[in-house]
């Protein structure tokens, strides 16, 4: 195992060389089309398509939005989140636990950006796989469910520390589970000094103003 | 990234095969001293270390336990794990996304495997990296807690394959986040048919019964 670790170290850094290239031509393509594109990372079961669903539901009014959605098998996100009337497509990895550019890429094929708005990426469920893969995305949110405990990020720091704004999902169930917000903000700042954070519930709604607001500002200052 | 993909595959299962050597000499190891040894792995905040606190307090009065726990950083789970008064290691894996059979048996390496009746190792919390990675155990134990959604063993087939067991972890919430317990079993059993389900909760202690006559049934026979 000695032996193969440093091999294996850099064909990754190759592999990443190659996704960042790739990432940087979809920033531009992006930039050309004048779409905002929104990617969305979190463990498994924090509440990315439910956030999502109800999230393209409120913008599909005024803006135009798609979705892609990856996972490692099912199409069942894409199905959830086609109930919000917003263009969506599947993406699945099998065995690969993470988006990369290459993946965006040849999911989009088929659509013409310049008829797009908003566009959201939600990744594989995964706080570690996706923190280095690029994916051109504008805005890279990490969520964090108040079911999931306070010190995940101190846990997971490298994908927290990519992110550009933190939503602690489930909002409604915080008092159930003995949430403790101060300690959760206490544990973002920590590895990533200023990070906004934004508490929100899929469910009730709470909060979903504040994050269409954020959306709002970062498609007006783009 | 077409190029490097056939090579990154070769070198990955030299480093599979590697461990697979070691996992093969820590389970003799584990027989030759007659340990039981259960392996945890679950998403991020599915309530491993809760569970496994309990775990280890109701077995510690008739039992020699100790406890093995990954996370990519920070010693919060060995605190916690400690105030069980069993034996804690922490293992921080930095930007690793899984245990290895390596990482455990640097672990072990001040105890005194003959001292032991249970060990038990937490692995990262990650759905898809562990999976591939035999560390020696006896059992392996998948948990999903009511929160994260029925379909999870769907979504990430591979981990729930290799599992023996698995724990329906925070039952005490199922109400509050509406859990459908006959789709998360029915998602359970297609892909992993005949696979025992227990739920429980670590904050009500309910169904920890069920779980400690499934350890005491796997140490009998051994």
């Amino acid at each position: 195992m000695i032996a193969s670790q440093p091999r294996l170290v850099i064909v990754r850094q190759n592999v990443l060389k190659n996704n960042d290239v790739l990432a940087r031509e979809l920033r531009e393509r992006f930039r050309q089309a004048d779409v905002s594109v929104v990617s969305l990372v979190s463990s498994p079961g924090s509440g990315k398509t439910a956030f999502l669903e109800r999230t393209l539901s409120a913008l599909r009014s005024q803006y135009r939005v798609a979705a892609v959605v990856g996972d490692l098998a099912t199409h069942n996100d894409a199905v959830r989140l086609a109930r919000s009337q917003a263009l969506v497509k599947q993406i699945t990895t099998d065995t690969v636990c993470h988006l990369d550019a290459k993946m965006v890429d040849a999911a989009l094929e088929d659509w013409d950006l310049n008829d797009l708005d908003f566009l959201f990426i939600e990744n594989v469920g995964n706080l570690v796989c996706p923190s280095s893969y690029d994916l051109g995305e504008g805005l890279r949110v990490v969520l964090l469910s108040v079911t999931e405990g306070e010190d995940k990020p101190l846990k997971y720091p490298t994908i927290f520390n990519t992110a550009d704004l933190a939503v602690i999902t489930k909002i409604d169930l915080a008092q159930a589970v003995e949430f403790d917000l101060a300690t959760a903000n206490h544990s973002i700042q920590a590895v990533r000094p200023g990070m906004p954070v934004i508490q929100v519930s899929a469910k009730t709604g709470e909060g979903m103003d504040r994050w269409l607001e954020e959306l709002y500002s970062f498609r007006r200052n783009r």
